[in-house]
Formats: C-alpha cells, sequence, structure tokens
C-alpha cells in the first residue's frame, strides 16, 4: 500500500503462474510447456541474428512475422495482430475491445487471466457456470455483455467446442467481440481463423507457447477483421512500439517453416495424451475428454491437492486450482514418455499408499 | 473506426517511432542506436540458451537480472522493475503511479510517447515550457499534479539538468512520485539512482538499448522505494506474466559483465559527439550541448525539414520533428566515424548547393 499508487492498484489481484522452480530431475508437468524442444531451425535462425545487428531495433511493425502468419492461415497480413505472447495480446484485447461499460462474459472454469485482466481495465467481469460435465453450451452466454472470450480447447478443462457450437454463439452475439482463445488448438482442435471472412466480430488468439514450443521466446497473436485488429494496433502503439525483439521475430518465423516438427511433434503429444489417460482411468481417475496437452482429472477417493503434495515429494509438479468446483482436480502437462511413465508409475505408488493408510 | 472498440480507442493518437528503413548502405541516425555492437559476451550467453530450453516459460520474476542490475547499481533487488524495453516500464507507470486525477507535468520538448501513455491511462497531460535555451528550471513544475516525468539528459535536447536541481524538484513535491528517464544517461550524465534511499517519490527509469547497445533486444528498468516498485509488479503481474524472453535475460545479464566493453563504447559515443558538434558549429550550425548519444541542432539560414530531405537523398537519415518550438532542428544521433564522417561532408555539400541557389 503506497498513497503513490493509482486507487484501482490497492485492489488489483494479479495472475499467478505456475510456478517455475529451479530443481534438477524434476519432472514438470504443470504449466503445458511442450516436451519436445522447438525446430532446430528456429535455434538457427536467432543464431544468424545474433552479432552487431542487436544494436539496432526490430522491425516495431513486425511486419515479416505477420506476412507468415498469414500466409500460413490463408488470411491477409491486416488480418493478423502479432504480440509479446499471447497474455500481452489478451491485454490489449481487453483493453481495446471490452470496455464498453457491460459485463464481460466468460466461462466460470477457464483461463484465470481473465478476471485479471478485468481488474486492470475497469471491465465487470461475469463468470458463467459450465455445465456438471464442464462444457460450455452455446447458449449459456446471455443477457447484455460488452464481449464474450473463451479458450477453445477451454483450459483447464481441455474440453472442446466445435465449430459449430461458435457460429451459434457468433450469430447469437453480432454486436460484441467474441474472442476465442486458441492456445492449445493444436492438439485436436479445428481453428475458427477460417471463419473471420465471415464474422466481423470474431477474434481469434493463438500463442507460439505451446505447440511451436517456444514458451521461452513469448509470441503470440490474434486474427480477425482489420477493424478489430486496428484497435490493437493503436493501443500497441501507445504503449510499446517494439514489443517483439530481433531474435523472438526471427525464431518465430523459422518456426513455421518446418511444418513436419510441428506435425510430428504435436502428434507425439497427442498419442502420449491417449496413453496418459488410459493410464490414469486404470488406476481410478476421472479423467476429462482433452484436446490439449494436457489433461484434467480427478479422483473419486483421494483429494487433488493431497495427490498433488505426494507427486510433489517424488519430484513431480502437477497444477491444483484451490477454486470452487475444481477443487479436487489436477491438470497434468502431457510430458515426454518418460515423464509420464514416472508419473503413472508414481500415482499408483501413491494410491497404493494411500490405500494402505486408510484401510 | 468501430463501434467494437472501446470509446478511448477512437481518439486515441499513438506515438511514432523514428522509422526503420530497409534500404542498404544507409546511413542511420534517426532512432539513436549505439553505432557499436553489443559485448561478444551478449552473444554468447543468447547462443549458450539456445536449444531446447526454449520450450519453457522464462522465469517470470527475471530474479537473476533483477539481482545482476541491482549488484550494479548498489541497490537492494526489490528496488528493481524490469520490462520488455524502457517504453513498457513506462507505460506501468504511467498506470500504477500517475493515475490520481490531476494534470502530469512534463517539458513541452521532450520524449513524445509521454503524451501519448496519457492518452492511453485517461490521464491529463499539463507540459511545462523549457527556457528560451531548452533547458528544465526546478522550479517550472508547479501547482496540482499527479506527478513529475522528465528524461535527463533531456530528448531530444539532449541537455543535462544537475542531481542538484533534480533534489530540488523532488523535495518540492514530496506527495507525487518523480520519474528520472535516464535512456541517455550513461553519454555523460550522472545518474539519480544513488538518491533512490533517500527520496520515497523518486522512480529513476534506464534500457539497455543506447549505452547497452541491445535496441534490438527489448530490456528496460526502472529503480525506486519498495512501494513504487510494487505498483509496478502488481500491474505487470495482471499484464503479462512473462515479460522478458530467455534470450533476452541472458543477453542484458551477460552485457552487464562487460564494463570494459561498456566504457570503451560509450566513450568512443561521446568523442565522436565533441568532433560532430564541432563540425556542426564550423558549418554554422547551434548545436544545444548534448549529454546524449545525440545532437539537437539548428541552421540559422536553412529549414530543417530541408536539410533533412536533402540528407535523405544522399541516404543519410535523421528526424526531423515537425512540432512547436522545435520545427527547424534536427535530431542527429552519433554514428561511428566513418558515418560521422559521411554526415559532415554531405552536410557541408548540401549547405554549398543552398549558398549556390538562394545567392
Amino acid at each position: 500500500m503506497s498513497r503513490y499508487w493509482s486507487p484501482f492498484v490497492h485492489n488489483l489481484v494479479p495472475y499467478v503462474p505456475g510456478e517455475q522452480p529451479k530443481m534438477p530431475d524434476l519432472v514438470k508437468l504443470n504449466t503445458n510447456e511442450n516436451p519436445y524442444g522447438p525446430s532446430p531451425r528456429v535455434n538457427e535462425a536467432i543464431a544468424g541474428q545474433l552479432g552487431d545487428g542487436l544494436r539496432l531495433y526490430p522491425d516495431p511493425s513486425s511486419d515479416a512475422l505477420k506476412g507468415t502468419i498469414a500466409r500460413y492461415h490463408g488470411v491477409r497480413s491486416n488480418h493478423v495482430f502479432v504480440g509479446n505472447g499471447s497474455d500481452e495480446v489478451l491485454a490489449h484485447i481487453f483493453q481495446g475491445l471490452f470496455g464498453h461499460g457491460k459485463p464481460l462474459l466468460f466461462p466460470d472454469v477457464t483461463y484465470s487471466f481473465y478476471p485479471v485482466y478485468c481488474g486492470l481495465y475497469g471491465i465487470e467481469p461475469k463468470p458463467v457456470p459450465l455445465d456438471d460435465d464442464f462444457r460450455i453450451h452455446p447458449d449459456m452466454f446471455q443477457g447484455e455483455c460488452s464481449g464474450i472470450i473463451f479458450p477453445n480447447p477451454n483450459a483447464p478443462t481441455g474440453r472442446l467446442l466445435p465449430l459449430s457450437d461458435i457460429e451459434t454463439i457468433l450469430k447469437a452475439h453480432p454486436d460484441v467481440v467474441v474472442v476465442v482463445d486458441e492456445a492449445y488448438v493444436d492438439f485436436g482442435g479445428e481453428t475458427a481463423i477460417g471463419l473471420v471472412d465471415q464474422y466481423s466480430n470474431l477474434l481469434v488468439t493463438q500463442t507460439l507457447s505451446k505447440s511451436r514450443s517456444l514458451a521461452g521466446l513469448r509470441v503470440g497473436f490474434a486474427v480477425g477483421h482489420p477493424d478489430l485488429i486496428e484497435a490493437l494496433e493503436r493501443i500497441k502503439n501507445s504503449f510499446n512500439s517494439y514489443p517483439i525483439d530481433r531474435l523472438a521475430l526471427a525464431g518465430a518465423i523459422a518456426a513455421y517453416e518446418d511444418e513436419e516438427h510441428f506435425q510430428s511433434t504435436r502428434k507425439a503429444v497427442m498419442a502420449e495424451r491417449s496413453r496418459v489417460t488410459e493410464g490414469l482411468e486404470a488406476l481410478g481417475f476421472r479423467v476429462l475428454p482433452s484436446s490439449a496437452n494436457f489433461v484434467f482429472t480427478e479422483h473419486p477417493d483421494h483429494e487433488g491437492a493431497d495427490i498433488a503434495g505426494h507427486l510433489r515429494e517424488h519430484g513431480i509438479i502437477v497444477r491444483h486450482f484451490n477454486k470452487p468446483r475444481i477443487g479436487n482436480f489436477l491438470r497434468i502437462t502431457i510430458g515426454n514418455p518418460e515423464q509420464n511413465g514416472r508419473l503413472l508409475a508414481t500415482l499408483g505408488d501413491i494410491l497404493k499408499r494411500f490405500d494402505r493408510e486408510y484401510r
């Protein structure tokens, strides 16, 4: 607390990211990082940028990266906005497109950064309940609002909404912007980017942190009607002229030039997700159907927090949210085969011990 | 214009950075980049980060970088805030510390991003006139305000305010935050960081883009009382958990580990600044005394825009601001000896041609 703070700062409740511990031999399954590294071309492209060139500012409009993303997704460059991770892109969206003095609608179980942005920009958050199976229904978004946002697949549930349902939402709310946050879409979903030409109120966000394995590089983007993109450009140019550095620009472009690496690693993650899901179910866990690089799971007989605590003692970190409705669940990132094997074996041991103790 | 925009977006007047043209053989003296590259250690440190590690998020709190900056400047880590370039740091400062419903005071001739931030966060800008020689006087900041900000040395004038005058300002305004924006301080100024222990209303910002030659990497920071830093952390953690990527963190830390490179390059810039100043004066230019890596100069007989246009025809780009009081001035970045030589020779040719034409 300080008298120097702008008044709203006193009430800010910041987002808490999953921890980034610096322990050796850790099985880190808590922040949905990709278990496979980025394309070798990314590293080559970045290495090619080193040297005296770092003395120069990057391209403030990131034209080359926008062009790459536009070509990849079959849109024009003026449909694309890029930022320092999709979190920055989302922040600009909240400030620039959701500030209409009405509540913002989003699922009650979802990415917990959304209500934080609301606090930062004075937007009223209005969480809307998912059904008992944690599904989004298109007709659950009702009433006057300044916009709608949800991840697809949703996080932390992993559940996917079909494009037909997204179209139903877009048609029912033509007066507000509907943001589909596709951070995890490459692990089994279908992108809504193909709909931006039809719906001028649709904005799709993606990140290179997950399926492109570049969490360390901080690049995200939005695709939508040029009018929506212009609002984001105005904010970006009033906030930070150069949000993406030279190395991140080069690395991000190179990631799109290695389709084979992208396809093989995302498929490997999906195959491992099936194996982890089966393994968890064999141990008695309930696993929500996931289209992401994580699973959301609970055990009928044991507390999620308790299991997470025991996993940690064995050097395995997963994410537990101490929140209504999902307090018993764990969000577990899909790791590589060795990590997943260790996870399942350790969970088996923990459950056996629980059984002995509680007998 | 779009009905989807938050209302304030319609009135935003974004900042316009100096252009980053992609022409070969250009003498680029328009955005105050360092003519000398960064320390070779920066490139080594970044190369060491390449590989599979990019799949992992960076440290969200940038502890290692904060520690490096704190040690270098003799403060504690909780006095340090870091961001994606000092522009992002400044944005958070405006939002978190200047939102008190009163005008923000800054010089009428200064960094033109300040009024832009005001537009982004609904702060009333109140420019205060510099004197006829473009000097800041401590007593020019008068009346109720929500804060005071100025660069030192000032941009685009290059003029330095002594620390004693900064203390006068801090003492006269104990109820508001005074931000000293030291983007250029390493080229001849003395940092006010040594005063943060005495003045809890002082916040000092710096960037690695100029004297550390890392404009391409996007790292800046603020130093001040932990209460001020906490406001910035709250905003950062409500905006973007991971604003600085793994490569920028490694490169920035390495830059502070090569004091010799830092000292030799900044001194080389200062020596060239003397040479450029003398050369300009020999051609009849008036040059304001500069403590930055640029000079601010006008010719008594010829229009600044006219000279800038002719320089551009010769492949030399400088910055001209079409603004009140300084419309006749040019801001010229100090380049390397070859670039500066070409600048002076070309200016000589242009003036000769002017003389022939106007005779």
